[in-house]
């Protein structure tokens, strides 16, 4: 095995240059046996082998810096800098994580985990450098995908004006995770197919050498100024914008990937590397199903199935379905995505519906108020991100719809903790940055009817209006609770008294089981299903006051800014004199692993919450 | 005057053809007398008026509908639309908004402020117009500064698909609010100045043409597919995307802009329409300082002047001063704005070190990433944005900075209410967003000294940090209070009992006038200046349960994730027995007007908290 021989960064550089195949090789069928048994990003890492293996061989880490957009492609590069015992834990509490750290080693220069940052965060460290009289090799490694973020573009805008080198790669595989979509992604198929151009452009330019006269002309065309330039050279929209345009190259060409990175560290000013490579590249399966093989679950090699196939619908699904319906029996009603049709469960609406359905690609600003432009064109346009992806929309939130009070629904799925993927993608900032926006309702349901019957609420609803909901099974208890929703009103799904849960969205599901300990224990307890995180419903929580000691407010979110505050905020005003427990996630990043050691970690798990409640009694 | 003839949208088609001149220069005196008394955006809108008159002219309003980027260039469109009345009180309180609004009109079809949106918005419109059958003719309206924002490239990218009209005006003046910058600015001045190309590519094809032959190659190049066709075209940038370019056009030639208006509505698929406008056209002063004249508080016509010259300082100037002291200092120092040079106070800096300057565009997004990729790199970035502009960044600051706790310094101008520009540019939700991210300082200065104070301190830390102060004079009062800042720790001013005022930034000077009025009815007061709003100083907050009854905080600062929350937290876990008030900004959006009348509106004035206080004793 080669792969043995690599400990460190710049081991590779030490495999004889006819082995590297042999390398690739084993690399892929390295990642392919770790990550079916610990579940991981594969389609994108099979894609990246040999590009990664040229840019080790080509520069000299940790001194040369590499930024890999988004991140979860980086494995080969963990890989060849001395990670592999690393891949047992991959993305377990406490183990390897899936992305960039720097904590983790040296040539992990700059963390990732959402789309689009590379270039910005690649020019800052270009810019440092200079001002530092430094002379390492920066690279930024961006995917077509990424390309669609507006953030990427801010970034090229601003690289333009660079006079000193800056590599950006563009590994260009035709996909964000599922296909891509827009303009861009046409233009750059446009290059990928342009060996017909190629040809064309030859024809004409030995045409005109051919006519008498016709060599000034082409002379006079390639002294000429930018903007004929296309006619020699693909890639205009990126010279257009004075970046030096490289490529397309076979990014599975190990050698040819490394003869363009040559030419481009050559380069004075920013210079673009156009890398063609193929999603899931050597593993049949991931490359027949690209966006299945993007995040998997653990599966069996063989045949590209789950090992522990799912038996239970998860959240996802019950959206699903409930789209279907909405969308059936309202003709108002439209889907928007980012790039994650199959994320946010929107596949059979996108086939029913195509004209309903938007992927806006990974522009979460833009579908934000584009969705705003549709509510005010009298459309009824629901927005699925995750959480944590919502996060670059805030001010779109804030400024587009909810300023003019325009009835936008926010599908925010993956809202809470969300386990592997880490700090990054934890969900448990959305109820503070949506609380902190005027005219804004918050919703979130207990189990997966209640899912179902907020959509409904929700899209009848005349205003800006969000529902969150967690990654996972769908909770399938509490069927018999099944009270129609209403506006800002909590759901009372045990009265007693002394103790009083007021749980929100997935924490009811956790309540529950502190109440049933609690009964145990001989204590009476109450159970409220708040349902609404904004506004909160004065009445029943003030009514908790009569006959309860202890109140205790449960929600998948950070302190600041919390459902739990707006209760604090009542009780104090109402000169409650029992004891309020906010149970909330601390103010600190959390990482990755499983979600139910992640709960026990920050405090927010059956056990924690009884504890602290046990303790005031 | 023509000008008494408009009433309402489309009166402007009764006036003959050849009137209209005369009408746009009766409209820029109108302009200009109103904005010399009332103050506004003067140079976008004088660079506007022919533009306007020929969308007025080309539309049928309100069924066909504009969107304004940004808005602030609205004021002809506002006057065309029969609100001539309003220029009196525009933006003062209850008077008419200086950007578009819903409510004032039906010719206003979509609400705009912040930059880059209105090309997402105009596609949500062209989307629902569509789908509910309608025929209507949508067009968006973006300055050539907007198009460095991202948003507005997600939203190309998605219009590139268009089967159906969508017409966006590219209004090209060559600056944002300071002059533009990076490589899409590079690209319309080569198009703009592209009259020597256009001859250039007609010497070539003539040449070709009296080729023998040559007549076949024109042809295969005419013939021949999209990146060829940038010989013929200018705007390739744009075609490339799939948007059909038109122009570039004289924009203050109204027949020409109407005539290729004509062409816009005739194609099926996304339009831009090039114009070249000068900012400021026709009148003198705000040609020659356009960013002066962006936004203007009241001037004497004839000189250009200010009417009420400011004779103190304001915070911008006191941010100015002690950067280029921290800069001579420290050369790790960089700055990095967003468009904002001069509104940030940091011409003088640019100036001074311009390789330590950036401005990145009107590109909050990547301004945070980028200035993370500096601190990672070893340097010392300071960013200059709005507060809320900074709403832009959300992501970044979270994803970028925070979790990798880098040192990025945010020096957050405009936070508070800031008055004559409205809902969307009050710095009001800071605190909030600022604090549900870990790792995060938020600081705020109670008078000029400590903004300095709080900038030296901030550059000296290792870690992400925030200084919020607001528009306009700076505090010179409290000179004898200069304690030394020290992380976290608050400041007390006067140490009485019974009340305490715990106030942050801005609202210190408020607390003194309400503990004055205290004292004069005879109660002692307590003055703590709490300095930061991230973490609290829980010793001094708590010291203060000892000997006081009523506590008071008191931000500018939305409720739901504000600075009292974190007191109101830890007053309760310490059983408080007292009262505890927190003076914040309730949970609506604040419209325009005087600093000083929103104030009293929204209660967090001086009589408003004494109010409060009188009636707790």
């Amino acid at each position: 095995m080669y792969l043995d021989r690599i400990q460190s960064e710049n081991d590779i550089k030490k495999i004889p240059e006819d082995k590297l195949p042999i390398l690739a090789d084993e690399i892929r069928q390295f990642l392919i046996e770790k990550i079916s048994v610990t579940g991981g990003h594969l389609g994108s890492n099979l894609g990246a082998v040999e590009l990664t293996m040229a840019l080790h061989l080509s520069l000299d880490l940790p001194k040369d810096k590499i930024i890999w957009d988004v991140g979860h492609q980086s494995y080969t590069h963990k890989l060849l800098t001395g990670r592999r015992e690393g891949f047992d834990s991959l993305r377990k509490f406490g183990g390897m994580a899936g992305f960039p750290k720097r904590i983790e080693s040296d040539c992990d220069c700059f963390n990732t985990g959402h789309s689009s940052t590379s270039i910005s965060a690649g020019l800052g460290l270009v810019k440092a450098r200079d001002l530092r009289g430094e002379n390492h090799t920066i690279v930024s490694v961006i995917g077509d995908g990424s390309l669609t973020g507006g953030m990427a573009y801010e970034a090229l805008n601003n690289a333009s004006k660079l006079e000193t080198n800056f590599i950006i790669v563009l590994n260009d595989n035709n996909m964000s995770i599922s296909e891509n979509v827009g303009g861009v992604s046409k233009y750059l198929n446009g290059i990928r197919t342009a060996d017909g151009y190629l040809d064309l452009k030859e024809s004409i330019f030995t045409k005109l050498m051919n006519i008498p006269g016709g060599a000034n002309v082409v002379k006079t065309i390639r002294k000429t100024k930018s903007t004929l330039k296309s006619m020699v050279i693909p890639g205009m929209f990126f010279e257009d914008m004075g970046i030096t345009y490289l490529g397309p190259v076979n990014g599975h060409d190990i050698d040819a990937v490394r003869e363009l990175l040559k030419d481009a560290k050559r380069k004075k000013g920013p210079v673009l590397v156009h890398v063609i490579t193929q999603k899931g590249k050597g593993y049949t399966p991931a490359e027949r199903h690209p966006a299945r093989f993007h995040g998997t679950e653990p599966f069996v090699i063989e045949t590209g199935l789950p090992s522990h196939p799912r038996t239970k619908a998860n959240y996802t699904d019950v959206f699903s379905t409930i789209m279907m319906k909405l969308a059936d029996r309202n003709p108002e009603v439209v889907a928007i995505t980012a790039a994650m049709a199959d994320g946010t469960g929107l596949k059979r609406f996108r086939n029913v519906y195509p004209e309903r359905f938007f992927d806006v690609g990974i522009a979460e600003e833009h579908a934000v108020t584009f969705a705003a432009g549709l509510a005010a064109g009298g459309l009824k346009p629901i927005v699925c991100i995750y959480s944590s992806f919502l996060q670059r929309a805030y001010d779109q939130i804030l400024h587009d719809v909810c300023i003019q009070n325009l009835p936008v629904v926010f599908a925010i799925d993956r809202a809470g903790v969300v386990g592997s993927d880490g700090e990054t993608h934890q969900g448990i900032f959305d109820i503070s940055f949506l609380s902190s926006i005027p005219n804004m309702t918050i919703m979130a349901p207990k189990n997966k009817w209640e899912l179902s019957d907020m959509m409904k609420f929700a899209v009848g609803f005349d205003g800006p209006i969000s529902v969150r909901y967690p990654r996972g099974i769908a909770y399938d208890g509490l069927e018999e609770f099944r009270a129609p929703v209403e506006y800002g009103k909590a759901e009372t799904i045990y009265a007693e008294s002394k103790i009083a849960l007021v749980a929100l969205g997935s924490m009811v599901c956790t309540a529950e089981g502190v109440r049933n300990a609690l009964k145990e224990k001989g204590y009476p307890c109450s159970l409220v299903n708040a349902r609404f995180a904004k506004p909160i419903d004065e009445e029943t929580i003030l009514s908790l006051t009569k006959d309860h000691d202890i109140i205790v407010t449960m929600e998948e979110n950070v302190g600041s800014g919390r459902f739990g505050e707006k209760v604090r905020d009542l009780l104090d005003e109402n000169n409650f004199a029992g004891k309020l427990i906010n149970v909330c996630i601390p103010d600190e990043y959390v990482e990755h692993g499983n979600v139910e050691i992640l709960k026990k970690e920050i405090g927010i798990d059956e056990e924690s919450v009884l504890e602290r409640i046990v303790k005031e009694l």
